[in-house]
């Protein structure tokens, strides 16, 4: 049974790209237009938009935009192609860690590559590929929410990490999806949600999104959560990913794995939610995911004041690894993978 | 080997108490002057001063500065003692959960029903219990420091929460007295400081304190100690601790639970430094510690600005337990206690 969510981060609208500015929320609900492939570029590196599935929608938009550009500077087919792989390709290279990224620029190169069309019949094609990925993306949460829904106890209190949301997806959200699914058969169940230091994505999207959607949220600090599920008052965790090894080791904002680890001492089901398009059967493990360092200053600064003394280390991994031993199931599009995740994601790609 | 710190953070002098204002720094490094009984009340429930010893210094100052007052309210002895009392009881529920606050005003209601002097007597009496509290503290702090310093291995990290500093104490901190002692024979040790949210003490006060001093410091979000302890590059916790119960069970800053448990699945010995005053034997385990709930604002504003949606929920405990099995050690002035803690620590208050 699927919610209706008032959220809708990005969308395609007539040659641009309209998203929520997510840097300005809560304190700003404005979209933003992006126009340019580079403005996308920028738009995903400072995360005006973010959240893996969003961001693999977004890639896929900036590849149109790159097209709409490369149009004007070429008349042959081929260098207009050979031009635009270029641009895809760096576009894949604006965020490292997030794999839908990777794979949503791909599928344009896919199109570009199977094109037969002129450079006007291309555009199109990248057009409908980019809608058909947000629109796709979108149903796919859906999905994935009906069948998280189901392994939430009545009345649950589910913990969730950062924003794997309506904001961070093409609209409904995937540990969020859950969430909107559970709370449509029953609304007694509630959500605790970590502020996600440093750049509090759970503070900020996480009780914003559930707050419009008339969804009960908690806050709580990052150190809290073991507190809480001391307490018996989380009956589960669920979370997004951002990649997930075929091992099922997940790579998710940094501080997922701590979560992960104090729900294993208390024996509260842990779940990533992520469509399968975040799970690289490419790499072994967890290992082999690359973890993107980010500025210092998102530790040291909010909203502008540093926080700290001056003369201080700063290192600011922006994802962790969370093994895939800590993990109850991996909630997909496709139904609810569980271990041996080897076999079962091996079953799946087959 | 003694640490010379630059840091004093609470002082008795002719009359008032100066303290160091530790809800300004790293911002304003400045001294406020405490000069009635009701105004400490406040410093103490309002953090000027906070740091379960350090809250226990200003406690036993605060019944010297009431003493002052009804100096010139009452002319009878007996009725100045009994108001005293009532006073002292008084500023011993300025904050639940230390203990060493209800030890140190103890202290001073001693004081006054064994005295046998008259209302100036009794004061300097109470002076002088206040300043030997003051001095001692800092004495005890190094003898934990140099304790702790022995299990600290060469050129270690060692992770700490929260400010269990020379700030949180008279002037050489417990667990950063173990810093301090370690570095004193060891400058290649270094420190990961958490940041320590909601109220941010490892960040705005840890890493201002190490930094004056000279002692490097790496700020990380709370999120984050699992990641670099998988990593292998955490060598050991140490932090404070509020109150100690009876078998090990230590309250501390909240979030130190979760660190304690990250540690226990890394293998990263896990270690309390507190003064005996900081153990209260009259409890058998952590459940009979009282949990202080502090002001949501704490959670939902940073520096006067919300970071989160209106019309949310929080809770905000201000402390958590850790569980006598997840402590590999707790550091007194007398030596490291070892588990059996209901043995060790029996024994040493036999």
């Amino acid at each position: 049974m699927a919610f209706e969510s008032k959220i809708r981060p990005i969308y395609w609208d007539n040659g641009v790209s309209k998203m929520l500015d997510q840097t300005i929320i809560p304190y700003e609900y404005k979209y933003v237009e992006i126009k340019t492939g580079d403005e996308m570029f920028d738009a995903i590196k400072t995360m005006i938009v973010r959240g893996a599935p969003a961001i693999g929608i977004a890639g896929a938009q900036g590849v149109v935009l790159y097209a709409i550009e490369g149009s004007k500077k070429y008349s042959d087919i081929n260098e207009f192609k050979n031009w635009l792989i270029q641009k895809a390709d760096y576009m894949a290279t604006s965020r490292p860690t997030a794999v839908n990224l990777m794979w949503a620029c791909d599928e344009q190169k896919k199109v570009i590559k199977n094109s037969a069309s002129d450079i006007d019949g291309l555009i199109k094609e990248l057009t409908d590929k980019a809608v058909e990925i947000e629109l796709d993306d979108i149903e796919r949460c859906k999905k994935i929410g009906d069948y998280g829904a189901e392994v939430v106890p009545k009345g649950a209190t589910i913990l969730t990490h950062c924003n794997a949301g309506a904001l961070a997806t093409g609209g409904y959200g995937t540990a969020l999806g859950v969430v909107r699914s559970a709370y449509a058969k029953d609304n007694t169940i509630q959500v605790f949600a970590d502020e996600t230091r440093p750049r509090q994505q759970g503070a900020r999207l996480t009780t914003f999104e559930l707050a419009k959607d008339g969804i009960p949220v908690t806050l709580i600090t990052d150190g809290m959560c073991s507190y809480f599920m001391n307490k018996g008052m989380i009956d589960m965790v669920v979370v997004g990913a951002d990649r997930i090894a075929a091992n099922g080791d997940a790579a998710n904002k940094i501080g997922t794995y701590t979560v992960a680890i104090a729900a294993k001492y208390h024996n509260v089901p842990f779940y990533v939610a992520a469509p399968l398009s975040t799970i690289d059967i490419s790499i072994k493990s967890g290992k082999e995911i690359p973890i993107e360092e980010r500025s210092h200053e998102e530790v040291t600064h909010i909203n502008g004041k540093r926080i700290c003394a001056e003369g201080i280390n700063i290192i600011n991994p922006g994802f962790d690894v969370t093994p895939h031993e800590l993990i109850s199931g991996i909630i997909t599009e496709k139904g609810i993978l569980r271990p041996d995740y080897n076999k079962s994601i091996a079953e799946l790609f087959k």
